[in-house]
């Protein structure tokens, strides 16, 4: 009667055949180090509650709160996972019966498997969330100081890589910590639904004995209890909106990377990523290579698959296994990548070495003042917009064949586009442009809400850089929650078991 | 002066090339009914802002707002959007030019192009979100209504398609509720990100001469600006989102419509769909298909593909125009599909077929007793549960073996599973089992929060029916709110270019 | 007896419900062009079958032929095709009930309507991928040109974008060619799966009337018919390497595309797209934006969603009509994508303006030759590897602090180098070194198989412009077949109509 | 002179940032194993090529050879990969240069790092793709075998679920072996292309020291050589392509899953799963849960993101490391999973229960015979199809109303559903349609090509399976090349390596 089969029940006739334990139990057990944690406080929260109840008897709680609390000292590699028993909470069987034996069967009364698989996830991703969150924080609030600091750098802004208009490097950052910190929101957002507890579920129908479903999700700390028991078992979106909230954040960090790259070439020299965030040729000595932006763009990729795949896994009937059997892998190694990689683009900012110098050299070399002096023609020549356009059009596209600057365009040459345009001058010869075409005065107009202006800058970057650190607070409160919680449920466990043991 | 070349700007010698003309022109004329209501809008607002701050001469602004206002009375299909003058916003500009000459010009002062197609997509799309959540909504209160009515049709509920618990087909039913609610407070909770105004956002960095950028977003209607002015160009996650939200929502709905599937096959027959929802065979007279299930499911499909493209898409850099041109197509068609789908969903449940007698049935040549009997054998023999267990299972397949099913397990079988598998009997003989393995007393006794009991069903239908009404209201008062602004800046058109034409 | 119920067979009570109308019914038709004239051929060839074997009377086979020789001179535009009688086929059934009543009902002996389908989606279809393939020859043609012609184009080509090797604009081009000629022969490959005749398949078990299944393939221009009836049915997997395909060679334009618009920037200068293929800015006139790359590398993305999309379609299980009612509007809209922006890339190359002096000029100020000279260092100093790539690398990191380009590196900064290096010299004070740093002489010298020497590069080119040459011609002969097969069918249908009519 | 810094050149100030030691170097690391033993092979080879060059002194070549070969005999896993150390080849580096100093450098005379990992990686994935396309052979055998075993098991063929034909199990399941070897052909192609030496390719721009690239090519066992070395380099459509059919051949067995899930339900019942590849519950001790269906559709979803992922990660520029850093874990794991997953399915066919009795009573329950009953009166009455299609329909309805099956439809019948329909009976009372309603008959009839008939599924099963066999020699003789090539290439350096220590 001791003997286990391989997934849990009656053994099938010769065991589980080889080619399954080689693919899904292989599979799921190469997922146990995500769950071990969580399945030992699932699986203390659950005898805690039946012996609440006195539902188990006390020398079995005591035994297997024991037992129980000794996995949790062994660290997931080295507790028996092993394919051959079958999945990893039969594995957990398996080895506890082989201590304890028929004892060990009270971990399943009133529970199936599945919730303590699912209550294990949830265990281990609402902490990925709230730390991908605070990440999230960070990197906006190193955005945010970067900005603060470059708010004076002037650069030309570019659509489709051509000059577009005068701007700063500090403007220009900035840009990334907003849809940062909107991710950053929506992960707290989808942790109120990932942090509660399915606990109480039974299979399926609800529970009969363990009628109080706030037990278990107050031990191991969930912010609530996710009502009905069927959705309890089987809801899928929350993971699904967490992996498409992963991949949107680092599709941010992927623009920002690509956009550095392109500008740490030797023909831009806009930037230089710091030495540690580089890579060196083998083959090249002269060869720094921005490695660093390589591995962040690559990340936004795999994690687009992981969300595509994510999606593709659940377009499945309701209630088949497959629809969490893949999340227990896939969703924690989803947003531990998300992890490391926004750490590394944070690092990448906070150390990014900034040439201004090349940016104004560029700057100077182009034409961005053109809108602003066909505006200034509107306002000062009394033309139409259109006829302005055109004019100052054709006046660049001269200066540039003459190999003049957007700068040293005079009033002189719109008169002579003026003429070939309209047939006519505008009267500008001899008119100073020099205000109209300077790119920091340019920059310096744009002090409406949003724009370049370096105290405009400034504002939204103070406002940035508190927003982000009551965001990375709320987040870290979340995880010193769980922190509490669950070191309190082991408290709790190893008091109950020496009550027990010690009546 | 009056040709407008493809682009708007100095024409290309020789024009723009077929290739070009064929892709790029095409693909964005292609989406040009999506915008062309938001273009109007977009432009009345730009025009009366100018306006208002005198920026534009009355006479000028008059023209064109008559213009815009009879372009906003031509269908979309019947504006002269063309490949052959560039894509939409060119092919307006080129017939604005031909009606009006260089007036039109003033269209661009202080905004460009890109400007007014981000209003515009985002005027279309805010709708969609807002008709997709009220429509999600009533899907969940269409199920919480069915669910109601069925909280006492027995059922099996499955997993893996096997026999697990007795179940209703009510506490079924009601599961898909909670996911489709969640992703419609999803989709409210990016409506908010994305019915905000980009207006005033210059090119990027920042107006000058549009100061205020209230104005416009007041006309319009959108609840808010957004700041940062590159963010407001270029920001792509709430389209990121909304599509997850709405390839998440259709996943649940393409669960549904599986589970639906294989139940109104002959062998289980369960359900039928409405006659009005399937689709007779040409070939095969006996068929009637639940063709609307494989509609809804392939949908699921093709929504994946599309967050997953549009994921693809913005895998580039910063301001790079690929990262928006294919959104205009992409998002509208995808919230259409994701709309009209929903709204399928919703029509199969309301008008779906139950045959309770045939689940009943199934009900009862099952074993879906199973577990309360060991909890039974736990709770009145003494025993520990994994030896109630292995009993019961022992005691199923031997009932299986000789046809009798789960209901008809009696003391006496019990005893003899034990005699096999413990050495002994549990004194079960001649005890009346029937209470026990009643299907009926065992969904009672789920009684707890969520669970499968009558009572606690049509509880949670009642508060998810008031939920889904809330929400739903919510997405229709924010349509309300469209419709009214709307309708406020033609009137306001209107009413500006009738004073500056008779001033 | 003559209404015609939406879905062909017995009518619903009450007809199909306005949300089926409008979701399933609506998206099919929408398709309906992709399949008109291919479901005109198929009905031409089934009527010719069933005459051919005298299933059919002799006057019902002729009023058909000419109804469908009617239909096929009607543009799909025109023809009824209306959501309110169901999917396209019952849209023409409901036609042609309404004008020849029940002989209509003779297209359906021994042919499920899904036959039908599956052929025209495959006649249309497999004339796409050689149209594809014809256009991916021509792009690989066209590189293999410009290559030619810019073998003696020097350029540093890059890694991370930082300067890695003297090379030539010719072998970089050039290794565009051969990913698209290898998707281009993985075209032809599918085509011989796509191109082949699913007819007389029955509804899946096969056919009883029509055993000679190659007439229908003969009379379509099919290479073969597709054995097993169910696999003939339900087949999916050639459609999906057919989109893997297309995403894979527009990814390959997509990665030229991304290079190129880099290389268009004002800071780099290597390239302009010719003005055709550029669009201008509406508000910055000193704007031409390389649009074409924009669309381009959007469409890669786009096209990375169908694949994914179909994919995700296709889970599903099997013969269910949504693993292929979505690929009819799927499948032809992605390949008439891919075939846009192929031509459109094959413009751009053809077309595009090629810099070589700034393409030189940043070569000499950069440090390629580096590893060249460590060679050297290796071959003429008796010192490893190792050391002299470190003593390289120090001597790069000297000159480049002192302004040194690569090209003037002297013997006496590889002695100071190895001093510090080494803590000794090397004895290269005074050697000409002019020779080893010679970029030009460094591209020569890569003549090996494959390699940057222009006399490699243009033997390369050569080759592959008759590898194009060939496969463009296989492919075009291809769809010489498909057009002499398809108005043979035509001949054929008005020759029997008239001797029937005219017996 | 002897510290090796990560990223083998000169090290950066202060060393790799933590940040990038955590993301970047120990994702590359976690790959390793997949690419150790592909690393040896190449370094040998590469010092075996520069030693047959007289390009490496004898000493340090024998030096070398022993030290690589001692990391042949060291299992990946012991082997100091170390993110600390840098990326894979690094870590390589380092150890050899803490073991030989500087003799390590000559490694990387002439040969780039990158060459060496694209090479090793091509070593592994070749022997995956062989394996994988041996294994789709052995499951279309295995699917041959039991198509013959069952090809006169009579079943309903369905579509929707819903009993479309009269068929034979036989036909049915032998419609998966199609598709299966059809990738299987497609994994031989690409094999072909992957199957293909890098070696050589110099950084980018070819190489001047080992011009004949034939020699590791050779060494490795390589089919041939790619020709142009930046194609060489970077190529990953090769990659795209196995990866879209290992997906696509998994979506082929998910399908068959699916099936087999819904026909082992107990409402089906036509077959069960072998016990050793079910899973029974811990709660519910009834249950036998097909979790190998579950773990093959899984398994589907999570290859759908691997190909759109990857896809994703190589819409890049070209030239950069993103493009196929990612591919070193993400190729092999998913052809891993895709083995697994196939022998899986292979192992649930090869011991599938079937119940005939259960698929013969659901046949002669339904009405699948009633397109024959269509076409009998067809040729027998003298009506039009349409007609005849309308009158069975009704006869069926009146039948199925009346509990009648279509097993028992009698010529009153349908004279009766004729008079109904047409006004006039046909002449059919008296009429023994038995011959024509027997599900029997009707396969027997399907005798065409492709067909049910259990002698033309016997003659299609004996094809596939010496087309399998034949694929699976193919491919495994492919396996034996690798194989002894590569024991070769380390026989050869063990000789060389005692030769030059003895010379």
């Amino acid at each position: 009667m001791t003997e286990l089969p391989p997934g849990g029940g009656p053994a099938p006739r010769g065991g589980a055949a080889p080619e399954l334990v080689e693919s899904g139990f292989h599979l799921e057990n190469a997922d146990a180090p995500f769950l071990h944690h969580g399945l030992n406080l699932a699986d203390l929260a659950h005898v805690l509650d039946l012996r609440h109840r006195d539902l188990v008897p006390a020398a079995a709680a005591a035994t297997l709160l024991d037992l129980i609390l000794e996995a949790e000292r062994t660290p997931a590699e080295e507790f028996p996972y092993d394919a051959a028993f079958g999945e990893p909470y039969n594995s957990r069987e398996a080895y506890f019966v082989s201590r304890v034996g028929d004892v060990a069967g009270w971990l399943h009364a009133g529970r199936p498997r599945r919730e303590a698989v699912r209550i294990a996830l949830r265990i281990h991703v609402r902490r990925q969330i709230a730390e991908l969150a605070a990440e999230a924080g960070r990197f906006a609030s190193v955005v945010a100081d970067r900005s603060r600091e470059h708010a004076h750098t002037l650069m030309p802004d570019q659509t489709y890589l051509q000059q577009a208009q005068p701007s700063t490097f500090g403007h220009y950052l900035l840009s990334f910590a907003y849809p940062a910190l909107r991710d950053a929101r929506r992960l707290l957002d989808e942790l109120d639904e990932i942090d509660c507890s399915p606990g109480g579920a039974g299979c399926v129908n609800g529970t009969r004995l363990l009628d109080d479903r706030t037990v278990v999700a107050d031990l191991l700390g969930f912010a609530g209890v996710i009502e009905h028991t069927r959705d309890a078992m089987w809801q899928v979106d929350g993971f699904i909106h967490v992996l498409a909230t992963a991949a949107s954040l680092v599709s941010t960090l992927s623009k920002l990377a690509e956009d550095l790259e392109i500008w740490s070439s030797a023909e831009f020299d806009f930037v230089d990523l710091a030495d540690g965030f580089t890579r060196a040729s083998v083959l090249m000595p002269q060869k720094r290579n921005p490695y660093s932006l390589a591995i962040i763009r690559g990340a936004c990729g795999v994690l687009i698959g992981r969300i595509s795949g994510f999606l593709a896994v659940v377009k499945s009937p309701s209630a088949r296994s497959d629809n969490l059997i893949y999340a227990y892998g896939e969703v924690p190694r989803a947003l531990d990548l998300a992890l490391r990689i926004t750490r590394l683009a944070t690092g990448v900012v906070r150390t990014l070495q900034v040439h201004p110098e090349r940016m104004t050299e560029e700057l100077n070399r182009g034409y961005s003042q053109a809108t602003d002096l066909a505006e200034h023609l509107v306002q000062s020549c009394d033309i139409d917009y259109r006829s302005a356009y055109l004019i100052v059009g054709r006046a660049v596209r001269d200066a540039s064949r003459d190999g003049v600057p957007g700068i040293g365009i005079t009033g002189e040459r719109v008169d002579a586009a003026a003429r070939e345009q309209l047939g006519r001058t505008l009267g500008m010869a001899g008119t100073d442009l020099s205000a109209v075409l300077d790119p920091w005065r340019i920059v310096q107009s744009r002090s409406a809400p949003g724009g370049a202006a370096p105290d405009e800058v400034c504002r939204m970057a103070g406002d940035l850089s508190s927003r982000s650190a009551q965001l990375t607070t709320t987040a870290t409160d979340r995880l010193a929650v769980f922190d509490r919680t669950e070191r309190g449920v082991l408290a709790t466990a190893r008091a109950t078991a020496s009550r027990e043991e010690n009546p």
